[in-house]
């Protein structure tokens, strides 16, 4: 569901109503979700029921253009009478009620995905939520006993996969977090993840960092020294990692299906080229946890909450992708 | 012309004969290019005429399918004897001729832009060129005294342009090449470009250096330090210069009409939008010299010299990009 007080709750209403998310059923509060059913059949003159479901399965059996919820038990009461657009405690410790209901979910095999709706950093931290974001919280739900998984962001549409070895650091950090290791681990999860999608042998590029891959060692050294020796080792244990390629043409070699995946070795090498052909064409996905999740690629936009203005098409679009990736689709 | 002894002669024949050149000239040697002719003319089972001229005005009366040649005085004999795929310095020797000589017309407004074919730099520093490529001589040929023009490389397509602050340096060095002075030069120089090519106030994005421009010094500090006030300088100066704005959604949006121009903070951040969709389709532009001069993307390519096989699109769009550029299409 996301922070009720977000876009979230409507861009659902009105995914459902426009029969976007086949199968798909929100993990959130009923009331919050009628309150957002209104918004969105008042918008479109026509009225969208919410289904109350008890169980996971039963959304399958809810009629189309139609909300199917599944009551996430002991949330705060009141959360529909909350204003949109706030920063509110109640309103985030729903939201991570929801989050860890929809894992909680999935680890029993209840559903093949999570899609995230977006939530409100602030909002956790005003519930004394002690993880920053979705991908922390679903880690943690996710762990063995103290050991949290390791995670990688890809970002992907139709015709390209990234995955990051770093994501939010500035570019100089995000050059010092290329390591052997961070290389290598990141092969592992995305080598790991493709297998859970139906490609038990992604042919798995590897970026370089430098122009041209380092030209021989010509400007920049990484290649040799980090990366290099990370994909020797993933090689070793069976996955297919070839490179490093030159940046400026490997995603675009890729795309022309080279490759399954690129490995990029920071935020904008990879993000660049999936974004390039429009934005709400890349989904976030999590790989490393031991479901499929995957989020829009926006924010709770607090200033379209509750106007019916908010556009459903990454949250569709993330949709489509969990169910490609979970073998749903 | 290019090197003899490369690709540079046969594909220039080759786009000739498929009248791709609309109104164009080899500045070159006429043996060579009549050993690439017969090269290009064996392979299409039909002779391809050199049209030897004197003035480049008289390229407008040769005939279609026909390769017209300005020889350069003063080249090295037995140009046509070399054999391909070898470094020579006769070849470096004459390649720098030619370049010269066509930098020459360039600034006395015989030509109205210059497409450089490839050159080997081993054989530019046999013949003792003290350039190591293209763009330093041309540097020097349009100095005035001692005082050799900035420059900035520009990779651009139909649809995408951007204007790179470094290239061939490692992404740690590009980093440091980020100062204001440096930001401040390549918008200057884009934006006296545009105006050449008929965009007077072009409106130019400044790209960030780190993940969403920095996200307000929360993941690197140049934006803020370095990159608005180079932009806030720009604009003073009349420059429609807007930014920093976050790396990974700028390409998108300057495809999408919202700019004219991107400035790109190194090498791959701004080749690898351009690259995406296809890498014959990006044709380099150097900014800043007092002529149009673009370039194939691709090199000598010896192991394909001599065969026929080499493709001469990225020559083609090259081509057509300076006569976009120079106003003569």
């Amino acid at each position: 569901m996301g922070d009720p007080c977000g876009i979230g709750p409507e861009i659902l209403a009105m995914a459902f109503a426009r029969g976007a998310l086949p199968g798909g059923l929100v993990v959130g509060d009923v009331e919050v979700m009628r309150r957002a059913a209104a918004i969105v059949g008042a918008g479109e003159r026509s009225s969208l029921p919410v289904a109350v479901i008890d169980r996971a399965a039963d959304a399958a059996s809810v009629p189309p253009r139609c909300v199917p919820v599944l009551a996430v038990p002991g949330l705060p009461a009141g959360l529909a009478a909350l204003p949109h657009g706030r920063v509110d405690a109640a309103a985030g410790a729903a939201a991570a009620a929801c989050i860890r209901h929809a894992a909680a979910l999935a680890r029993a095999g209840e559903v093949a995905a999570i899609v995230t709706a977006p939530i409100h950093k602030e909002a956790l931290a005003a519930a004394g939520v002690p993880y920053p974001g979705h991908t922390e919280l679903l880690q943690a739900e996710a762990a063995e006993g103290c050991v949290m998984p390791p995670v990688r962001m890809m970002l992907a549409n139709d015709e390209l996969k990234t995955v990051l070895v770093s994501i939010h650091v500035s570019l100089r950090d995000a050059i010092d977090a290329v390591t052997r290791d961070a290389v290598l681990e990141t092969l592992r999860i995305a080598h790991a993840a493709a297998a859970r999608w139906g490609c038990p042998l992604p042919r798995i590029a590897v970026a370089g960092l430098n122009p041209h891959a380092g030209e021989g060692g010509l400007f920049g050294d990484e290649e040799q020294r980090v990366i290099a020796p990370a994909i020797a080792a993933a090689r070793a244990e069976g996955i297919d990692a070839q490179g490093p390629h030159a940046p400026d043409t490997v995603f675009m070699r890729a795309r022309r299906g080279e490759f399954d995946l690129v490995i990029a070795m920071y935020h904008d090498q990879g993000l660049i080229p999936v974004k390039y052909l429009g934005v709400e064409q890349g989904v976030n996905v999590t790989l490393g946890l031991p479901f499929v999740r995957t989020s829009p690629d926006h924010g709770t936009a607090f200033d379209l909450a509750g106007s019916g203005r908010a556009d459903p098409s990454s949250l569709v679009a993330a949709y489509a992708m969990a169910r490609r990736l979970s073998g749903a689709a």
